[in-house]
């Protein structure tokens, strides 16, 4: 993998415009993590204009966590709209194997060809067909043992997978990578995880996804890394956190990140 | 009163899955703070998935806050399925006296059989019936003008009803406890009461109602007592206040919680 | 302009209850806020209801930031009821130019005679008709280009405008003001602007729309270049701000608030 701080510094340069949309819990926390990190969120789902944006857009992210019926149509609209433009699109699963109807709802948007697929060990087999212990949006499974899952659904889907939790796995189906990271109070603090989807996203614009990808975790588990040598506890480890996607220079992700081929 | 603090260690022994059905003011701050706290919060509402997850979950919390025509379907789908469980729920009738949609809507649910209602001193005194001087979400009733209110809550609907504000109030219509602790500064931060009711959704999971409720106040009155000494404002407040729900231990509430029999 | 720091000292004597119809990405921190301002919130939206409320509360604002057809009725409900009432009312015409769907609910609410209009350079020139550089809710646009699309808009409608930027203007179509104050790392939070548009409703209520408007544009300016002095990134900036929105006193405004006829 080439200079690891490189995708940031790119993404910065153009702040990307990332149409978002996900989840009521997550909504502030991805718009204020997007910002700090140097991207231009916008959140917007209303129907008549979700496919709109997704054309104006550079790129887009769908996050299932407190999706319902009436959001179903913007999802696939955007989702749609954004592979028919060659846009990168990032899919975040949340919960996919809880209930039935988050079930069907991922895979109608598997089928729309996300270019980025992220999400906990959990989220990830449940997506990719194999039984998981998570239950709601935590994970009850360990990222190694999605492993094999997340190449499965690599080579099924087209997309870059990634599992996200105290050492992230990225790959394409074919290339792999662990990145190392983070902090054991990041599962305190709701909505990282989102925050982390719409993150890269912005990365995925004009970038290689794989790289983009893997780029983009070792700059969010440098954050924890940072946020956890200041915080006293999980709101003050959020504050201190997206300050560090604010202060964090490319330098730093090319110097601190840790990605090792897998 | 047994033991304050126990509850709390029974409560994060388990980490009890909790759904949470509640506004798009509170929805972060409640994930939040549950997670501080040691809990599993949910946000789980959609009209196909809310008695599927209600079953699942090991407790169910229901708010009015935001609620609009289209939830109320959501909301009754998952008290019912919680009530059919044996499982227990918490009401949080947001500002029940202001219009007659959400009147009817906290009677609706009060039908249906919660195992506790927490509100202000103004909302408890509508649900039961008694001419209340509240505006919006705020109260302008003092806690102990609406004690009787509350016991007669308890008896007519079988919960426990907790009235919280400077001073809290608990009870099941029988037994009254008073419950000192929190901060000045508490009602200028939004969503802290929607917090609570989170948070006594997780510690009512197999433990007692009314000992789980009181236990739940003092622990969360200390959290207040503890981010007042910090903090410089309401802002500061929020985030001294939720590193305050994860640091302190069941034995800190047990020393220094503040329990009267009323 | 009389003395600036009186109209937020009428505003916490009477501590207004405004009912605001914003988005979701904003509704947390909009309440917070203007609690910390010392106005009293509500965030009342449902359809059966947004009527009822806006006939109780003092004043409404509407933001469609993430506006979507079922809340559109609700929008025009609350926004009739309130002029009706002769109440005032503050639009956030949010990314107005972005989809035809969001221009036509600006248009369709501009209609409804708002007392106040808030928004930054882009959104003010679309909503007057004039073309825009702006992509989402970001703004492409400099607060001096969009002066005259101001003047205009205001004499059009009859509502005072306020174009926030780097250097907000405000005008009534005939009078026009310039307020300095703020910081360069408010863009890098989300949701400020949705919430000087709360605390500019709760500023109007009994005084005039004009001068209501530049001294809150003074006071959240001022809150703003206190919290700059404190910040390590933007999640410090926006908790440092929201404390000073509680600590600054009307005489803090009096003494150091900077406006200019222009």
């Amino acid at each position: 993998m080439q200079d690891l701080g490189d995708p940031l510094a790119r993404m910065r340069d153009t702040a990307p415009l990332v149409q978002n949309i996900t989840n009521f819990v997550a909504m502030n926390v991805v718009a204020n993590a997007m910002l700090a990190a140097g991207a231009s969120p916008a959140m917007v789902h209303g129907r008549p204009e979700a496919a709109d944006f997704a054309r104006i857009a550079q790129a887009l992210t769908i996050n299932i966590g407190t999706a319902s019926p009436e959001w179903v149509p913007s999802m696939i609209d955007a989702a749609t709209a954004a592979t028919d433009a060659g846009k990168p699109w990032v899919l975040d699963p949340v919960a996919v194997g809880g209930t039935p109807f988050r079930r069907d709802l991922g895979l109608r948007l598997l089928a729309l060809q996300p270019s980025i697929i992220r999400g906990n060990a959990s989220e990830i087999m449940s997506l990719s067909g194999i039984t998981s212990a998570g239950k709601g949006a935590d994970t009850a499974d360990a990222v190694t043992a999605a492993e094999p899952a997340a190449r499965a659904l690599a080579q099924a889907s087209g997309a870059v997978v990634a599992v996200t939790g105290a050492v992230d796995f990225v790959t394409d189906g074919d290339a792999g990578f662990r990145v190392t990271g983070g902090h054991s109070m990041m599962p305190r603090v709701t909505a990282l995880g989102c925050a982390l989807t719409g993150i890269v996203g912005a990365f995925a614009v004009g970038q290689d996804p794989l790289r983009a990808t893997v780029a983009a975790l070792a700059y969010f588990g440098l954050a924890g890394e940072v946020a956890g040598q200041q915080a006293t506890g999980p709101a003050s480890f959020q504050i201190a956190f997206i300050d560090a996607l604010y202060t964090l220079q490319p330098d730093d992700v090319s110097a601190k990140g840790r990605v090792q081929a897998a």
